[in-house]
């Protein structure tokens, strides 16, 4: 509980949504959204992207200050799930058709 | 026919999401396709944006290199209108979205 106090996210209202678009213009950062969008809480290492893991640890950070994502510490794992019904609320639709359009794009 | 053949637009394959979002991340960027979205061809002086004329010059390179955007001159005059239909096309969905999330958003 506490280290989880130590990582700072957003409030839903204080997410806007130029943060949110620039989060998801990167292809890492987009799969690893698309990743987490199955709902579970995954690890830097657990989720398949062609970047080293500092990189990794980087996208992360910026989709957690753009308010994509909630990440916990538990141990010495940072575990990172996806803000889903928070962004649905805020920017309703928003992030299923950006999902949707990276899939139909491949 | 042939000043407008100087202008290079991307081809609609060649559009990609990740240009698209982070083409619209910008505050100002995003308020120019908002105000082209009412389907007239507008010049960038005739769009109410708090830009120099050289930063809203630049904010529409952007948005043509994106495919967001086609620009054609008519004497010393570059007209701009969105490529919505195209967009539709390409990503179903995706600007009707993004529009109305930054517009319930204020």
């Amino acid at each position: 509980m506490i280290a989880e106090s130590h990582i700072a996210h957003p409030e839903l209202e204080e997410i806007e949504l130029g943060g949110v678009l620039h989060a998801l213009s990167d292809p890492v950062r987009l799969r690893i959204v698309a990743a987490l969008a199955g709902g579970e809480e995954l690890r830097c290492g657990s989720i398949d992207v062609p970047v080293t893991k500092s990189t990794c640890t980087h996208h992360f950070r910026v989709l957690r200050e753009a308010g994509l994502i909630r990440q916990r510490q538990e141990g010495t794992t940072r575990l990172n799930s996806l803000r889903r019904e928070e962004l649905d609320a805020r920017f309703p639709g928003l992030l299923g058709t950006i999902l949707g359009a990276a899939y139909s794009d491949r």
